[in-house]
């Protein structure tokens, strides 16, 4: 429940979270090596890109589904069904299986029942993909069904995908790795808040007020103006730039109960105004921040590529710290090590279930 | 995945079949009397009649959903919420934690997947209440988010529910016992060509051709003019009055895929029409049958009540009989006939899960 993974524009989900897991947990039926796993996550990932192109996402996700379970438990099936080999007839039964089994609402957010829903529609995912293989039977027509009720139908002005081409140009532009370990609709403001006060170094108590101007689309996750956990801190945007203003930085530490209970960040979020920009199409980032200090000077700036996006990515070694820190969390620092070690080098793994067994507590 | 339980028109679904199982799974964490196994299966109804009745359960059904599994789920919350004694603030949590989990599509009925939305439901909503149970949160609008996603929204133009009245005259007129082991929507077509058969007593080689004119609501059902399977057959009207006919009833191995393999059934069932009324309200049964005799004669009858229903009781012996008929699918004959007793004596059995016990394999 870290809150701390990848990020995806495209499918407006965190890919990674479902196929992960998933995908890990099939070494204990099978020896796997590292290609194939990575073939895999591939097919997952690809197949979560399709959903999200060729539908609405947008009305998908205004309409209320968490994109995160509804698509990714398809990214799941066509991951699984790839790893453990099922035939063209097994994997659309299990495609027609999983149909039945989307769920998971965006008003959930910033509770614990978020997370539930990635546990959820991954055991869906691999449930379906397990029964086929069995020959468990599903309507073909129902995965049709699936997307008439929860993405609007077929969206017919889209362009046709040319596959080969364009799913390289889709991982290289649209696929994130989180810098804050918060909801990836606040990062552009936490970035453009924290480049300010690194350029004009004032000090917290001369903010006499911020205002945040973000896409529209960010304020139904954002929903915690004044969060009562750490869970909902996660989806405030008012406590997210209000605690880096404060510290400089994000860290998983600060999005703790405890950490709620500080008078600091708790005054100078109550001077942040967010407010959403209908202008700004659905995905893009472009996030006004405006800081007004009380000598009376106004700072302005504009965040459209926060940390972690292609345009800006995290370097190899912000990518291993952030590794380091959440594993961390679970095991010891060796362990952590050894495993991290053995992910850089997937490719040429013989046995992935040996990365697991560096993992178990 | 026998499709012989029980069937209500007020919730348009078969709302033991994940209460049943789910109750008598508890009594592997609790010592349960028959008393309090029957309050909470009444909870149980009561919370899906209630959610039939104050929202759009048609636009429900029309758009797609399977409401046995998206009623069902909340009916398991409430059902095991009140047998596993949750405080309030839990049950709240609990009903929106099972917000994020209903799924089930009616375009899977007539294959494996129809059953599995049944266990994949009743785990869901357990497993809701068991994470309310231990602390775990839901956001408190995402019930009213499941309401307007799933069900059309709240709908002001149905009247208020006077509750100590109304639930007990709902049960009186709407809870039904299936008489015939197939979909509910093909009941009253089967009773009318079987009354007719009884009455006029023709053989099946005197059939020129039947028409059933049933209600337009139940064709999304009856999916399958020419079923390849036994389970397509169970929502076929087709095969179900031809097999009737010729059989002079229907029972539970008329619906296996080699009893497809008939001649004579098939010949009829290729002389059956099947059409859809639009001007007869969304639950009603009302079916017209009429068999045309190769002599030129032309019998109708009109059934609105099929067996099973409250107009139509089936009897205790008939009853019984049907249990015994799917227990001893699993179990010998006397432990069959063991459960059966005590279940007619449940509210005074004082450890339900001795009646588990009698049904183990």
């Amino acid at each position: 429940m870290l809150d701390y993974d990848d990020d995806s524009l495209v499918t407006n989900n965190h890919p990674s979270s479902l196929l992960v897991p998933t995908l890990l947990s099939c070494t204990s039926k099978k020896r796997l090596d590292g290609a194939d796993v990575l073939t895999a996550y591939v097919a997952g990932l690809e197949t979560q890109y399709h959903l999200a192109h060729e539908y609405d996402l947008e009305w998908h996700v205004e309409s209320g589904w968490h994109a995160t379970p509804t698509l990714g438990i398809f990214g799941v099936v066509a991951a699984t069904a790839n790893l453990l080999d099922l035939s063209p007839e097994e994997t659309e039964h299990a495609f027609n299986i999983a149909s039945s089994m989307p769920a998971g609402l965006r008003q959930n957010f910033g509770t614990m029942t978020k997370p539930l829903h990635v546990g959820h529609a991954a055991r869906s995912g691999l449930t379906a993909v397990l029964l086929a293989s069995e020959g468990f039977t599903a309507d073909k027509r129902a995965f049709d069904e699936f997307v008439s009720l929860y993405m609007g139908g077929h969206d017919d002005t889209r362009p046709e995908l040319e596959l080969e081409h364009d799913w390289l140009s889709l991982y290289d532009t649209t696929y994130h790795l989180k810098k804050y370990p918060c909801c990836g609709n606040a990062h552009a403001a936490i970035a453009g808040a924290l480049e300010l006060s690194q350029d004009y170094e004032f000090s917290t108590n001369e903010i006499h007020a911020v205002t945040i101007l973000a896409p529209e689309f960010t304020k139904s996750d954002l929903q915690y103006p004044n969060p009562s956990s750490g869970l909902e801190a996660k989806f405030s945007m008012e406590y997210a730039v209000a605690k880096a203003l404060v510290e400089g930085e994000l860290v998983l530490g600060d999005f703790t109960d405890e950490q709620l209970d500080n008078e600091i960040v708790e005054d100078l979020r109550q001077r942040i105004l967010y407010e959403g920009n209908k202008d700004i199409p659905f995905g893009d980032f472009e996030t006004t921040v405006e800081i007004e200090l009380q000598c009376g000077t106004t700072l302005q700036t504009v965040c459209h590529e926060p940390p972690g996006t292609h345009e800006n990515p995290l370097t190899d070694s912000e990518i291993e710290s952030k590794f380091m820190n959440c594993a961390t969390q679970t095991v010891g620092r060796t362990a952590a090590a050894r495993a991290l070690e053995q992910l850089l080098n997937l490719r040429n793994v013989s046995d992935v279930s040996k990365i697991c067994d560096s993992l178990r507590r």
